[in-house]
């Protein structure tokens, strides 16, 4: 197959940062294709159907104040939100105890609580010194660079269990543990996403919004903007750049293109073949970010029966392997939906037990935070990201010690003609839809000022 | 192009590790072919000519006592050894002036040298208690693997100039700086390669004897035993595995094999397009095991110029860039070749020079430590071995934190038909090339013990 003509820009991904890519580059004129692996768009997101025309969502799902991007988009293409389930108290279990509460997690209950505030807030500062476009250039970005969370935490918290409420923090943001990370990273992340409260509050923070009908509308939303411009079931196995194009290839399809936008994460974009090959720089980088390790599960139930105990279905638990819930019932609340997140090393550890076993330990965790009742959920649903041939780990890729101080600039240079884009490349809201969303119109604009591929008028609405 | 028949064993990658594997498993009576993306075989190790019929070796070349596999097979092939030149005095740089000495670096000349020293000794004894085959299992495996080398100098070691001995000797080691490497990851290489000692001594240690012609030869001569059984030229792109076979795929070449070996570094390996996908933990595995960076550099003067003044061309240096350099003349000192290491971040960063630049660094040290001579040699010879398109990095992989204790058993486990060779797979001398030679042997011994792989004697000598 090939499209016998030159299109202006072939985008690599369409999760929302390739779609986004394609969405900015035909507002500015030019013609685009998105070339996609899957039989479906979206990438990292995933609505699952629960029946009734009810879905969960079983990829990335939430949005948050100061995600501007996303939320202009939604509006954009007439999607609705609705909040997060919030309503009752939450729970906290802390040295084998469930504790009841209500807004932010009681970090100043204890004095071991009030270790891990202060921790939390000496971070905060810490990642008021790291820029986000530049974690390199930060004061002490080689120090901060050479150690993992783990050893920083070692240092600096006395108390076991304020290390479990920060191991806890690390899960749940970059679905890895402490001794994964780099702290630099760490702090870059979190200075792009504007600190520990926005990242990892529901009110107030980024799982404050939910997308009606799922998040994956917002890429299939955009995706049928884009019509017959995305190519589905197209997995690219090599990109050759020529003299004055470049070609792409797949196993059956080739498409010329002046330019090309590769929007994947990074390991996923080192194992194509380039020709000619990259520089040692950006290939040596993409040796060094891995994904995370999450298996997100859901439980299904008649009715959302926590709700009735007073429960807003929000968990945060230090023993696990479950230790992050949230009620995700649908807005009407019919039926109930429980969230588990398996991350870091629990997801690693679950995983090699059978799909059977797996659904016991996460319901016999559920059990014991809202009782027997959560022992028999009508439906259970569970998406491993790192079996996902297509993704291989969520939420997405981190940087291991010594990688943005060794090779940060090859995160974002584009190399000859291929523009990187990726919620990885972001940078506000790293790592998160809204951070894929703007890493694709960045990319975008780097094309679109480019002399050689002149904004077409007309172009946009016809082709 | 198809082989039109079935080989019993197909071999990806015609380094040491895959070279050895075939020919372990023609001496099994199996049938096999070797498949090699480049035009040569060696993989990690490259002769290169410099006139006369002499040559210098730009990758690896050393072998010495306990590596009794490559040893033998040295012998085993006709090939001979000679010592590395060691004759006269050696340099340490120390606080900024060169000292001369014999024997053993002399690091316990000062106190802050014996502090470094210790800390060896320390490293060392840590070291017994990780076992090579199995570093996950160590009693302290956790706590070892959470953090990096740095992070454990700066804890126990108190002054500037131990961490610089033993950042060196990270550099020396594993081309990777001392924030690059779990601590875990350095005690196991260390077991497996019986201790710091063995590990960077010249005379009694691993860089003790040289190759007569170059360590090339060794991987030529096993390819010249296997003769049209290696396929060079062909970069195998896909790996298929079926009910009862395995098919490999190249842009122009298919195999069908009853097993499959990938003797690749884990990220190149982690490249291919496997069908099915490999599971999530060999996957994973791939994302978290970069390679070093380094640039070997090679200056060919008419006469080992060094020798007259007593130098035995071996140099230490804390401040670099050049941070270790070797007499590497062909055993009769006709040229003088002085070898110098650009390794860890010093690679990187003299990687982003032009070539001319870093040769007028390269050489500017090579003068500091031996006199003006050597500002002006007739040839220089540099591969960086990063920007090699089939290497991507050497002197091989290393784990960071947290690669170990989560996804050790991925390293060697095979996947359905397809097994694991390299010298990452090692557990003795792991890295080096006896190293790959064991893993490809351990390889074959896999799949010899497989009841449907029957020996078929008299296969071996002809085919």
């Amino acid at each position: 197959m090939s499209f016998g003509h030159t299109v202006d820009v072939a985008v690599i991904g369409a999760g929302l940062a390739g779609l986004a890519a394609a969405r900015a580059l035909r507002g500015h004129g030019l013609e685009v294709v998105v070339i996609e692996a899957r039989d479906r768009v979206g990438g990292r997101t995933l609505n699952h159907p629960i029946g009734d025309g009810k879905i969960v969502e079983i990829g990335g799902q939430w949005v948050g104040p100061g995600q501007d991007r996303v939320l202009a988009l939604i509006a954009e293409l007439g999607l609705e939100t609705f909040p997060t389930y919030t309503e009752g108290q939450h729970l906290f279990e802390h040295r084998g105890r469930l504790h009841r509460y209500r807004g932010r997690i009681p970090l100043i209950a204890s004095p071991a609580l009030l270790e891990a505030w202060i921790g939390l807030q000496r971070l905060d500062r810490m990642a008021r010194a790291v820029p986000a476009d530049a974690p390199w250039s930060a004061p002490r970005a080689h120090t901060w660079d050479t150690e993992t969370v783990e050893t920083w935490m070692r240092r600096n918290l006395r108390t076991t269990v304020a290390r479990q409420a920060i191991t806890m923090v690390c899960k749940a943001v970059w679905a890895a543990d402490p001794a994964d990370v780099s702290l630099l990273h760490l702090l870059a992340y979190l200075n792009a996403g504007g600190g520990v409260d926005p990242m990892i509050e529901t009110e107030g923070g980024a799982q404050q919004t939910r997308i009606v009908g799922g998040s994956q509308r917002i890429a299939l939303a955009m995706a049928a903007e884009l019509g017959d411009r995305v190519l589905l079931n197209t997995p690219v196995r090599k990109i050759e750049q020529l003299n004055a194009s470049a070609v792409v290839h797949s196993d059956e399809a080739r498409i010329d293109a002046r330019r090309v936008i590769v929007a994947m994460s990074p390991a996923l974009a080192g194992r194509l073949v380039y020709s000619p090959a990259l520089p040692a720089d950006r290939d040596q980088l993409t040796q060094r970010m891995p994904n995370g390790s999450v298996i997100k599960c859901m439980a299904v139930y008649d009715t959302p029966f926590w709700r009735a105990d007073g429960l807003s279905g929000q968990v945060t638990a230090a023993t696990g392997p479950v230790k992050v819930t949230f009620d995700n019932s649908p807005p009407d609340g019919d039926p109930g939906v429980l969230l588990a997140f398996l991350e870091g090393g629990d997801a690693r550890a679950l995983a090699r037990h059978t799909a059977e076993d797996r659904r016991a330990i996460v319901l016999s965790c559920l059990a014991r935070f809202f009782g027997a009742a959560a022992t028999t959920p009508r439906d259970y649903v569970e998406k491993d990201w790192s079996a996902d041939e297509w993704t291989r780990g969520c939420y997405g890729a981190f940087m291991p010690p010594n990688t943005w101080t060794e090779y940060g600039p090859a995160l974002r240079s584009p190399a000859g003609r291929i523009h990187w884009a990726g919620a990885e490349t972001a940078t506000t809201w790293m790592g998160y839809m809204d951070g894929a969303i703007r890493s694709g119109e960045r990319a975008a604009a780097e094309i679109a000022t480019i002399a050689e591929v002149p904004a077409r008028p007309g172009t946009a609405g016809t082709g």
